[in-house]
């Protein structure tokens, strides 16, 4: 079932995506709720990001092809160091773009890359709650983009900046409540071209995993994002781009890239 | 003007303190709105958390006596590293509670301290903002207990358990909208004894700063706090403890201290 967030004629609404329409959801999806007779055709809805979180998360270097990658591309002795244990961070709900919505390159990036990646939807409260329990409180996935830059804020101490300045998350374009997390394949396409493809197999904290680690210090609220990791190369994005994370079995999630400057 | 959220008869409202009573208040205090005739004794009321923020942000180090504090008590070439320039961070928005709500002190802590502080309230979307127009996007201020810990955690790259365990975010009473912030004193008092006071004219980088530099990067929206950082000592926080943080011209925001254990 893929449950989707959209706007249409300035009116918001939550919807059910069957084939190339969305039907209009009453009710909460983490709660009670009915599928209404009222339906658009996808091409008339403008998608929203499906949730907005209490937190938006974000597991680093969860994939040892990316932990390669990154060894290669950075500071290897400062990504081994980093790589070790259950790091989950703060990637900032400020961030949060939808699908289509244009990922902005700040003036001051240097260097900006796009990670796409599976995203865990909480769909109930989860507070120390085990690996097996965990797929209960999972309300399904979506796709994300986990946008990183470096710049002239790269001594920063925390990411908020390389990982959470303004279209930095984009998330979508619905949620899938029906696949197996650890069983996906996660393509990246740039400008059409495929340049990365990895599988959710290859986890080091795979999703139940996660969603227990954080809970045994913070309760997961109903709609929080969990970005779970990179599976493998990256590449800088430019003006002018389109990426694509495509995650068969969820959907495409898909953003122009543009400058900052050209935003007036 | 002393703006709350609070919760009377399982039904929640923002509302007007004037005195010893809350008038209801109909429409958002970040639009237009009206105070009804509706209102309650202060005593008959439990204060929410001020505001639902998409982003809890937090100024570490921000003053020269706190930075001489941790330098003794902790690891004092680390505190010098990390107290050059400004590093705003994400607490995260999950660990927010209210006046009178206990802080828990979690299984695996160790030692867990307070840190009474200003916290800045956004009232209107800040993206690109100077430190001289950031006062036309801030509508108040209120208290708030930067609750940070050490523990088997400690190792940590980012501050998730550290500063954002569940309960380690005290905000409120209320938001009060008429105050200089620079003139400020703030106290912090464990079970009625002060222990801490100092004088928010102490910042390093100021409240105006603050909110002109995060806005450089990412937008501010209505009902985002920023803690800004505690002037001075900090001391361990016990089961048993009353915590309150005390700024005279706003309020005081007052906590007790539990274990995890006693909660069941």
């Amino acid at each position: 079932m893929k449950l989707a967030r959209f706007r249409v004629n300035d009116w918001e609404s939550y919807g059910l995506v069957e084939g190339d329409r969305v039907s209009v959801i009453q009710g909460s999806i983490f709660g009670e709720y009915t599928v209404s007779q009222a339906s658009y055709p996808l091409h008339r809805v403008k998608f929203l990001p499906p949730t907005r979180p209490t937190s938006f998360w974000a597991i680093g270097l969860n994939y040892a092809a990316h932990v390669a990658h990154q060894e290669v591309a950075l500071d290897a002795e400062r990504i081994r160091r980093e790589s070790v244990g259950f790091r989950p961070w703060h990637k900032g709900a400020g961030c949060i773009i939808g699908h289509d919505d244009p990922v902005v390159l700040p003036s001051e990036a240097d260097y900006v890359h796009y990670e796409g990646e599976l995203v865990i939807v909480i769909g109930k409260p989860a507070r120390r709650v085990t690996p097996e329990e965990a797929p209960n409180f999972i309300l399904g996935y979506t796709c994300g983009n986990d946008i990183s830059g470096e710049g002239s804020w790269s001594p920063d101490l925390s990411n908020w900046r390389k990982k959470g300045s303004d279209t930095f998350g984009p998330v979508g374009p619905w949620i899938e409540t029906d696949v197996d997390p650890h069983r996906l394949e996660i393509a990246t396409i740039l400008n059409g071209t495929e340049r990365d493809r990895g599988s959710t197999s290859g986890m080091a904290y795979d999703c139940y995993a996660t969603v227990s680690g954080i809970s045994q210090f913070v309760t997961l609220r109903p709609g929080d994002l969990i970005l779970t990791g990179a599976p493998g190369a990256v590449e800088q994005l430019h003006p002018g781009d389109v990426v694509e994370v495509e995650i068969p079995g969820i959907g495409t999630l898909r953003n122009p890239v543009v400058s900052e400057e050209s935003m007036g």
